[in-house]
């Protein structure tokens, strides 16, 4: 055969590919209504670890790579978890006549607006114009949600004082907890549920996506709104405030401000950066890429994390003193510390460093699967 | 159906998936076949666009997401490219009588070492016993690759002085390039080629990887080299080594080294690592991925390329000025400075950052395609 006979076979072959995967995604809305009647849980972990382990040792006795069928799988479950979404999902808590979600208009307001009406609840979205009808609104409220950026926060709960009541569940998505927990404490007399949403308005579906949940008045009470993105795949891990802050004094401000230093310090510097991404390896393209995309957001929202408390600037402080340490050890040109200092690290770490490489491995594989020469 | 039921059908249909892709594997062997008689690469741009582009209308009529063909395509023309390497490659330069690759057992060193002999080259590979036997193993050789770590690439050149005939190609595969390829200069009266093959010992095939190549003396002589590895389906970028090596100061130096203070004070706060797993945002796993990856490797050749020259240095300290400023504006709580700066950054990464933030979520995605709860 020549190039082209086999190319057009291979065509053919990759045309046959996509019907197999809209039968598929055909297969799946069955399941979803199955499991909206059930009420069972859109993700359900031990379902797509037997799916996994089958096609693994199918392609072994296929004589094909077991890591291409589990890539391309998990890449299909992802749309699938998503087409099971389309038929709504049980409604765990009926008598709830009425969710508010002030906020509900901005990314992550939407996805929850949607999936509760997906659920059976009606939604009511309050944006900032809406105050003058704010009795009306929260009238017979079931659960209100402020969902709005960090730096309004505190203001929009202040104004729900005597505006809820007592059995409703006042809860928020703000990302530091101990203040806003305190706050509606003090502005509402019912139950309070502090959530987290650890996932950005992107998401194609709720599966396996994170909400970190700090539980304040009565949480038996707010039980069912856990229940609820239970059900649409979500995992709900309940943390307390200082617990959650502490943490993100790490994951966001912390690593925050050295992404902001790295890319204000590259832009001063002002290298040509078409010449280094045309130099970059492909594990530099990345490093790069999670610098630039910290630029194409709100300026404001990262002020707001890293300046929402003073134990951060006291970690960002240390930080730059342990910067000045390793310019000292590489200004005397000292290998045994550098490297001493990187074993410790390593200890540190233990076996995430190596989960981490492998990690980063097959990330970087997809990476270069769309390099474009 | 039953919920057993429809699973049944699901496995039927992914069993079948696995089967087409086993297809495609033999028919793209065929491809391979057809290649390496013809000699043409195995990276074809035009024909990769070609083939997502029909997938992507194909999916749309089929009401399929577009993204989900596409990356399930990119995925199996990675397995694709693997494929076409098993039959082998055109040799450019059959006149070439021997190939010397010293250090040739390392992780990069063993990927050339099999691509030349599956171009049909005899390959010999040496390692750091071997130098008694050293006129021996190099005589009559045409290409000879140094390929050792960074730290004794000028003591491993130096011994070469008197060693090659003059009409054979001397190269390296070292990370910085104005040293190695003055030394290389000095010590053989041939041609002179430096490389630096951008991507790490655990690739799966050579497609669309790129290799960094300096010219040195008589380019005309060493041109079947960069002709040979673009057949394999390399990209390979020419710039002069002192382009390289300023660019290397960013992409390298200032980048570890900023990764190995993030690390280190990681360890030094010592936070509990897996409650900070726990409450991580993919974007933030992501990011510790980044850091964590870097522990798992060799401190030797970080150390090593970070205190490979001066520059690196003094970038470092201007770097760390600036973590300085950004200190001093948080401390004030200077926002609007802090979103000037951001805004500059901004500016400096262009419509890359939107780039960047697309493309960060797609790897997020599939990251977390991979999340068991």
């Amino acid at each position: 055969m020549t190039l082209d006979e086999v190319r057009a076979q291979i065509d053919q072959n990759d045309s046959e590919l996509l019907k197999v995967l809209r039968r598929r995604l055909d297969l799946v809305k069955q399941v979803g209504q199955i499991k909206s009647k059930e009420g069972t849980p859109v993700y359900v972990p031990e379902r797509e670890l037997s799916l996994i382990a089958k096609r693994r040792s199918q392609a072994e006795e296929l004589g094909l790579n077991p890591d291409l069928a589990e890539d391309v799988l998990r890449r299909v479950m992802r749309e699938s978890y998503g087409a099971e979404n389309d038929v709504g999902f049980k409604c765990v808590n009926p008598d709830v006549r009425k969710i508010v979600i002030i906020g509900g208009r901005g990314g992550i307001g939407r996805i929850f607006t949607r999936l509760f009406m997906a659920s059976g609840y009606s939604v009511e979205v309050m944006g900032h114009r809406d105050w003058d009808r704010s009795a009306e609104i929260f009238a017979g409220a079931g659960l209100v949600i402020v969902c709005v950026p960090i730096d309004v926060t505190e203001e929009v709960m202040r104004k729900l004082k005597g505006l809820l009541s007592d059995d409703c569940v006042l809860a928020d998505f703000t990302s530091v907890k101990t203040l806003p927990m305190n706050i509606m404490h003090e502005v509402h007399q019912g139950p309070v549920l502090g959530l987290h949403p650890m996932f950005g308005p992107d998401i194609s579906n709720m599966a396996k996506q994170l909400i970190i949940a700090v539980e304040g008045r009565s949480p038996e009470k707010s039980a069912w709104v856990i229940d609820q993105m239970t059900l649409w795949g979500a995992l709900v891990r309940k943390y307390t405030a200082s617990e959650h802050d502490e943490a993100m004094s790490y994951i966001q401000a912390l690593r925050h401000f050295t992404t902001f230093c790295y890319g204000v310090f590259m832009a001063r510097e002002n290298p040509d950066l078409n010449t280094l991404m045309a130099l970059s390896s492909p594990i530099y393209h990345m490093e790069l890429m999670m610098v630039g995309r910290l630029f194409a957001q709100d300026p404001v929202l990262y002020a707001d994390i890293i300046l929402s408390n003073r134990r951060n600037i006291e970690i960002i402080e240390r930080y730059s003193r342990e910067i000045q340490n390793s310019i000292e050890l590489l200004k005397k040109g000292d290998r045994e510390e550098f490297i001493r200092q990187f074993s410790m690290t390593k200890d540190f770490f233990g076996p995430l460093a190596e989960s981490f490489m492998e990690e980063s491995r097959r990330l970087i594989a997809k990476m270069h699967d769309a390099k474009v020469s």
